[in-house]
């Protein structure tokens, strides 16, 4: 797990604009599961944030001073900044959001990139058919409550892991999943079975090691396994065991594929209009976990997510 | 593994044949890795053979008497019969074989379900591109010989991995493969590497286990893994540790996808129109390890499968 004393609180002047340049009122810092992936060395999809480099961040705020001519001050915009409060960056890494339509914490989490994630994840790699059966793991986390509300409108039976009875209620009697597995129940693969009794067809993954084994396990031939993250490692510092269950890979004939968004980005407004359009009829519900406490809180509030201390989508308030 | 006292040799009457039947003299046994999960109780994709049952077994013979308008007697004739000399089935099951082509043996062999396998396998679900590395397990062995060979048809780099300098020396030597990787030399992670220097995109898998792990850790972008068959741990009496580089699945966004070839059964034609066009061509090397000793000595000949004790593909003579 990461510690306070992994980070350092530093206080430097904003520098000033150059041309094309927005200077940046971070309201909201996003919490990700895959931070703590980038703070190893170590090939990844993207490059390891450097020793003494700000803190990567996905984030939400207002445009406080902008020399690029699609922005102007007062603008709301999200992008992938840093744990910091005033960053100044190019403007083509801004994207502006429509506040009107949802909150600004709302845009860093199920209409922002958790959400594109979960759409471009469970139907592109995961492609479900009505009637069939889709499990869910960190299922009120910011990715996996849209998975199972787009496996709902898509006709699926639904089913989410998630962490302790408050959360599993939300998930049946707030979000319309057919079914809730609680992993710290101590009877998971029994529960799995008896929330999935035609087995499972596709498997949205976020969270690996023991989970992934007892959802292997009952797996229907031509499944699919949409691996978006294996949560339960990140802090490892040895790589943890596998699935033993990867038999069943072979021979139920499954596919099991990873994802990242980015792939994607092309298609990012197809994803931003279809998620709010979803929204606006009240048949996507979001919710997010505001911390207080600005960027010293940072440390303490990330490791909530790999602790399951969080019950929506985590944001830090700046 | 399997042992001796695992088995019962039983003499009893050839049964009269029924309309539609034929009785089949028996030349060759096929040894196959899938033997053992056979043996195996448990959800499989076939029923596992039952106690007191024939072993299920793939065997090449002769026609020595029918009652099916299909076939007369002398007839070569393969299929998934039993280790038996005489067994006695709906001709349905048989497929008739033309011996001026290839050896009886060969059918079982290169040409017949090992064959299709790799044919099915490397290109439907490892879907090569030309110029792109394949990585072979168990390369030597029925199905990788021929998932090398193919894919240098198809133009590309291939590498298999291989027990021991001999087998390493007849991919290269005699297959035309590009490089073989002795896994027995004790350096598999850094040869494998060698013989890779632009990653690896496509992983055809026979063995699993530390190969897995070895593989997963050196796949490029996008790469696929079709799982053929995980014989590493077939013999195991507790599920082997999974591997453990599963990350590398997410971070790599690869596709890892299960095989069993009777999924393309209604392709089968093609396969063996194809191979047998490469073969009569010369581009298709076979080889068979045909053992001697007769049904006696089938749990011994099969273990040989677990041990890399063979060379080419296993036979036994009956």
């Amino acid at each position: 797990m990461a510690t306070r004393e992994d980070f350092a609180i530093a206080t430097e002047p904003v520098p000033p604009l150059r041309d094309g340049e927005i200077e940046i009122d971070t309201k909201f810092v996003s919490l990700d599961p895959a931070m703590r992936g980038w703070m190893s060395e170590g090939k990844s999809y993207v490059a390891p944030v450097g020793l003494g480099d700000v803190m990567r961040a996905y984030a939400a705020g207002h445009v406080a001073a902008s020399r690029h001519a699609d922005f102007r001050e007062g603008d709301a915009v999200v992008g992938v900044f840093g744990v910091q409060s005033r960053p100044v960056v190019d403007g083509a890494r801004a994207l502006k959001v429509d506040t009107r339509q949802a909150p600004l914490e709302r845009w860093i989490g199920g209409l922002g990139m958790p959400g594109w994630t979960a759409y471009f994840g469970l139907l592109e790699v995961g492609q479900p058919k009505a009637g069939e059966t889709l499990v869910v793991s960190a299922a009120s986390g910011a990715v996996g409550s849209v998975v199972g509300q787009i496996g709902k409108i898509k006709g699926l039976r639904v089913v989410g892991i998630a962490g302790g009875a408050e959360k599993c209620q939300y998930l049946t009697g707030e979000l319309g999943f057919d079914a809730a597995v609680d992993y710290k129940a101590g009877n998971l693969a029994g529960d799995l079975k008896a929330a999935c009794p035609a087995g499972i067809d596709v498997y949205f993954e976020n969270v690996g090691g023991e989970i992934l084994d007892a959802v292997l396990a009952q797996m229907n031939l031509f499944g699919r396994i949409a691996v978006c993250g294996l949560i339960s490692g990140y802090n490892a510092t040895e790589q943890p065991p596998g699935p033993k269950n990867l038999r069943a890979v072979l021979v139920n004939r499954l596919r099991m594929q990873g994802l990242i968004v980015f792939d994607w980005a092309a298609r990012y407004p197809e994803a931003i209009a279809t998620l709010g359009a979803w929204h606006a009829e009240g048949r996507l519900k979001l919710r997010e976990d505001v911390r207080d406490g600005g960027i010293d809180a940072y440390p303490d509030v990330l490791n909530l997510l790999y602790t399951g201390g969080n019950f929506g989508k985590l944001v830090l308030r700046i």
